[in-house]
Parts: structure tokens; C-alpha cells; sequence
């Protein structure tokens, strides 16, 4: 028996217990050993839970008993939540997360932490919800190297952009039946802005290309400035709005690293991936693209990734782990603002077009609105070919 | 350094020495341990490789090696490749293969030999080219209950419904084009008539399951009773062809697995899977469905998934490996026929159509040919529907 302690019952901690209960006999038969509940650190009474009776509410309980092999963290943020997972690391137990915040900035460091005590830190559950995707990113895909990731990251957006497009609905009203649906917090700031895509960014990229990189060297967009009138433009050309982060291997082995509003052509595999779900392609050396696919967030789907999580190392308990990367630095960045791509532009009060653009067009545009596709540019080259011709409303990339 | 050695030098023989070649740098760090080619096992000369110089023709000299840990089998077939594989294995080296029809023959005995001679066998290369799937489906996935897996699982088939589909080309002239571009053997028997398909869903199902399925208890229909017309009659309503492979659990625990042509609505992401991609869905009673996509061969991709389980050796040695199966018997499969759904249905010869079928349409239908949509019936239902409506040209299911 492995004996597992869930750190916060809210719904992911609570999805974990259950589909540990559900799916007891296929989880020991895989797992070839039972693994069971034995705390749950709770800050309010849960009188109804069923696992009313494994609730604690000292950390010290859990961190003092040497049966505990598996700490599960899924409080969030880097508070509470990183002094759980250092004090769990550093009493030899592995620990498990959802964590994308608490990885994406201090994921090196835990990671260390771990390798000196003989545990593991794991976090497929903080990209993607259960999709699989920093199990084969490490792994199946470890024989190449990897040029690019980009991906659908943030369930929320792609919620309100899926109904933008095909319901017609304003940014405004989107939210709203977002977070009337539960798909978007009461706050979504996190969500909206971008925030949440750039540490998931963050860690795939990390994993990915070695070397820690930071949220805060990511420049991030979201898409409040996106409207009706931008998605009809898009939808005029063959194209669709998405919200994407993107890490990209320059030829000097830096990386192009971003989260920004794209359009994303029809025939793209992307731009059909709708609603809550996410999609991430890398495309690596040697496999060419892959692309994985699935709901990525959620109760169940999260605990369906962080329940793998802790299989996984009641089959390899100690060892070294697949997961790690170097420290991150200044080094590791090149200027997004460099990456030559197309770019969709808006303007008001236009009078003429720059030359060689393909113009777009919606019904019922005012009078001086004028929207275009450029060719393949910096984005200093963009500034440069649009200044005179107008006030710019927007300017977000084409994916090519 | 960790010793391996390749048997065959076809494609994807010649696929892996490269990928090894040429990412050793980020395979070496990755590994934790360089990984070198010590053998290649040819039946001929190829005195312009630049692996010449490792070149042998004698298997005893690989099998009698003590260094050599890992031993890639890429020769197919299920002669010598199961003899040499058998030989490496009770030698206490590990076995790495892309070999599919090896694998869904002969996967149970194989890892049972693999765990009493503390080897490991590895088949992550045998489904869907690079994509990865095995590790997902057997690691990331495994707090599910898997519910069902259906996938494009044959790039060849798929390439040839795309030209028949996108170019209006009959599927003779669709299979030459295929053969032209190298994505279509000689003989394409194996592709066309459903028998790859079969061996990979076997494994997938295996593998999820958790009993041996063989290929011989899987109906296998392929792709070559489907003309100009049924494509014309499914776009007409928004849907594609493509051929499935399918594993649904059912309530007794009996799985219902088969191959055929399906409908796939032009929502279904599956159906947005072009030329020679695959793409596999697994549904999980936590994960609900994700997709894995990518490309199902090929000589590069086909070696990124050999050299990443040649690296999770090296990692991970010994111990008891995460693939592993009970043996098949007649109880695990239940009749494909019973499964009920929705069929696609064009006859010659019709004066009248059943009643509440949805009729399609083509421009220049031949009198007497009438094509529908029927609702949902099992196999038996549906030639009972249809008896007395004239003569059944197809049947084939939809994809609901």
C-alpha cells in the first residue's frame, strides 16, 4: 500500500479522491500495489465528504509520518503551496501538482530540491489538464530535438473566442455565459490576460528546450482587445481567432517565446479545436508535428493526469526522475518582437492602404475602418510600414 | 555507454542509426548516459553507409555480446524477427521493435519472456509511427477506465480517401498516386484491405484492456469497396470516409473491436485528419476524450519513437516495465454486429427506401441507385431493414 496526502479539497483535490475510489482495482492492478488516502489537508470542515475522517488540518501530520510516499499539492499559487512542497521534498516524499504557477516559477529549484532527497516532483496535470503532454514531451519525444510548440493553452479563452466566432456574441457577453457556465473564474484576469497560458508556456518550454524560463520573460497579450469586428474580418479570409502560446528554437538556440491572439487558417488543425478544450503541437526533429488533444481543465480531467502522476511513482519510487531542466537566465530569450510573420492589422480613420496587403472585409464597417493581411515581417518592420496610414486598432500575428 | 543493435537496415533501420547519429548530443544529456551503435544485423552489402564498419550478418554475434543491452528489432514479419527477438530476450537484453503484426501475434508471450529474463520489451513505434500513444495510453492515461479507442491508424488508406475525397480520384487511380509517392507498397494488400489497421488496434486494445486480443478475432474490412459515389453521397450530407479501428468496452466487460470505412461527420476532429496522418481518440471515464495526432510513418518519425524507448531503457534498465497484458481467450471479444449506430446505405436497383431513413443525393445518380442514413440499428436490424429494397451495393457504419 502507498499511502497518498491530497493538499486541498477544492475540485481538483476532491476529483483526485474520487477517481482514486472509482477506479481502485484498475489503478492497484496497473500500479501493481494498492494506493490509498490516508490525509487530506483541509481548511474548513467538509462534514458530508465521504472522506471526512482522512481530514487534517496540520501540515505537520502529513510531513511527520513516515508512511506518507506521495504528497499531492493542489492548492495553487506559490504560497502555502510552496512551503508544503518544499518541507514534502526535503522529508524524502514525492511530490505531485497541478501546480502550473508554482512550476512555471519556481520549477527548477523544486526540481533540485527533489533530486537531492531522493523524491520526485511531477506536474503533468499543470499543462492541459489530463491530456497527456509533459510525460511524452520528455519522453516519447526525448529523441529529438525540439523546434517549436505551439499551443491552444487556456480552456477559458478558447471559450469565449469559440463563442465570439460561431455564436456572434461580444467579448463582454462571452465572458459572462463563460462564468455563468463555471468555464471562467469570478476573477478571470488570470485567464483573459494571458497569464495562465504563459506558464504553461513556460514549463513546456522549459522542459523542452532545457533551460528555465520565466513568466516574466514571456511577453504575454490575451484577448480583451479582440471584437466582433476582428472575427469577422478572420472569418472573411479563412481564418479563425486563437489564443497561443508559442515557443520557438532560433538558429542561435535562444528562444522566441510568447502568448498572443493569432489567426489561425481554417485548414489548420488548431483552429478547430473549440469550446474548453486545448490543443498542443510540437514539432520535433525527427517525428516532424504531433499534436495532442483534450479537455484541459476541469475536476476529472486533472485528476486523471495527477492520479498517473502518483502510479507512476508507486512503480519508480526513487531514481532520478525524467523531469529536469537547467537554470533559467537573461540568455535564453530572443526578442519576440523579431519573429518575421504575417500579420493581421485594423485601422481607423484610414485614408489609403500600405502597398502589397491584402485587404479584408466585413458588412457594415464605419467609414475609415480598414483591416489587411501583410506579408511576412519583424514586428519593428510592421510599426515601421504602417506608420502614416492611420490609428492602429489591432495587430496580432497569422500563424504560418 | 549504453550498446545497441539494430536488425534490418531497411527505412526505419536506416531511420534510427541517423536520429542516434544525429541528436546523440540532447540523447546523451537526456539519457544520462551515451547511447552508441555497436551492430547492424544486414542480410547485404551497403558499402556506402557510413555504418558499414558495424555491419554484421551473424545474430549470434549480437546475442553472445555481453555489452549489447538493447537490441531494435525493425525487420518485421514474424520469422526471424520473433526468433532473434526470443533469442536477445532469454539473453537478458532488452527489445525494442516497430514490428506491429509481431506484436499483435505474439505481444503477450513476448513480454512474459521479456519479464522472466528481466528484459524489457518496448513498442512504442509499432502504432502510429511518432506519435506517441503507447506511453500515454499505458502511463498517462492509467488512473482511467479506458472506455473506447477509435483511430485513423493507417496512413496509406488515409492518404488514398483524401486524393478520392479532395481530388475526385477513383480509388484505383488514388492507390497508384499513393504507390508514385512512396506512401503505398508494391503490394498494398496489407493497407488497403484493413490488416495493419487490425494488427495496431489489437495492440491499442490489448494494451487498455488488460487481455491479449488477436488479430484473427477482429472483423477487418478495408477501403476498397468505396467509389467516386459513396464520397459524393457522404459530402452531400458533411461527412468524410476514413477507415477506423475500434475497441468500445462493453457493460459484460467484452470488448467490441473491428475495423472498417466509417462516416465521420465534418465536425469530428478526426475527420480534419489528412494524407498520411494519423490519429488516435481514447475516451477515459476521468479524461474523457483526447486526441493524439501526427504522423502515423515514416522513416524519421518511425525512429524518434525506437530511439525514445531505446532511452527509456537506458533510464530505467530493469524492473518490471509499465506494458504489460493478461493472454487472450475467446471471452474478451463480443460480436462486432451487435454494436448499434447509425449506417450509411446505397443500393441499386431500389424502387422505394425504408421508412425514416434520411435519402442523399449526388448529381448524376444512375436510375435505381439510392443511398441513405439510417438511425441507429445493430448489424442484424439493418439487413432486416433492408430486405425487399433492392440490391446492397455498401453498408457501412457512421461514426456517432
Amino acid at each position: 500500500m502507498i499511502h497518498v496526502a491530497i493538499l486541498g479539497y477544492g475540485v481538483v483535490g476532491s476529483g483526485v479522491a474520487e477517481v482514486l475510489h472509482e477506479n481502485a482495482g484498475a489503478i492497484g492492478r496497473r500500479a501493481e500495489e494498492e494506493i490509498g488516502v490516508k490525509y487530506i489537508l483541509v481548511r474548513r470542515d467538509y462534514p458530508d465528504s465521504p472522506f471526512r475522517d482522512r481530514m487534517v488540518r496540520d501540515f505537520s501530520r502529513i510531513e511527520q509520518d513516515p508512511q506518507v510516499e506521495v504528497v499531492v499539492e493542489v492548492m495553487g499559487g506559490t504560497g502555502a503551496a510552496k512551503e508544503y512542497t518544499e518541507r514534502a521534498l526535503r522529508a524524502g516524499k514525492s511530490v505531485v501538482t497541478a501546480n502550473k504557477e508554482l512550476v512555471a516559477e519556481h520549477g527548477y529549484e523544486l526540481l533540485q530540491l527533489a533530486r537531492e532527497h531522493g523524491a520526485r516532483y511531477l506536474f503533468e496535470a499543470s499543462v492541459g489538464g489530463g491530456i497527456p503532454i509533459i510525460r511524452p514531451l520528455s519522453q516519447c519525444l526525448a529523441a529529438n530535438e525540439i523546434e517549436e510548440i505551439t499551443g491552444i493553452l487556456n480552456g477559458t479563452t478558447n471559450y469565449i473566442l469559440t463563442r465570439m466566432i460561431r455564436g456572434g456574441l461580444s467579448f463582454e457577453a462571452a465572458l459572462k455565459e463563460a462564468q455563468d457556465n463555471g468555464y471562467a473564474e469570478a476573477d478571470p484576469t488570470a485567464d483573459i490576460q494571458g497569464h495562465d497560458a504563459c506558464r504553461k508556456i513556460c514549463i513546456l518550454a522549459s522542459l523542452a528546450f532545457g533551460r528555465h524560463i520565466y513568466p516574466r520573460q514571456v511577453p504575454t497579450q490575451g484577448i480583451t482587445e479582440l471584437t466582433g469586428a476582428d472575427v469577422a474580418y478572420a472569418g472573411s479570409a479563412g481564418y479563425r481567432w486563437k489564443l497561443l502560446g508559442r515557443a520557438i528554437r532560433q538558429a542561435d538556440g535562444r528562444l522566441c517565446i510568447y502568448v498572443a491572439p493569432h489567426l489561425v487558417e481554417e485548414e489548420n488543425p488548431l483552429s478547430g479545436v473549440e469550446d474548453v478544450f486545448n490543443a498542443i503541437t510540437v514539432k520535433g526533429n525527427a517525428v516532424g508535428d504531433v499534436m495532442f488533444y483534450g479537455r484541459g481543465a476541469g475536476k476529472r480531467p486533472t485528476a486523471s493526469a495527477v492520479v498517473a502522476d502518483v502510479m507512476d511513482v508507486a512503480k519508480h519510487r526513487k531514481g532520478p526522475g525524467e523531469l529536469s531542466w537547467a537554470p533559467g537566465g537573461e540568455d535564453t530569450v530572443a526578442p519576440a518582437d523579431a519573429l518575421e510573420s504575417r500579420w493581421y492589422v485594423r485601422l481607423a480613420e484610414a485614408a489609403a492602404l500600405p502597398e502589397g496587403v491584402q485587404e479584408l472585409t466585413r458588412p457594415d464597417a464605419p467609414a475609415g475602418e480598414r483591416a489587411f493581411l501583410t506579408g511576412a515581417m519583424s514586428g519593428a518592420q510592421l510599426r515601421e510600414s504602417l506608420s502614416g496610414f492611420g490609428r492602429v486598432v489591432l495587430a496580432q500575428r497569422v500563424l504560418d
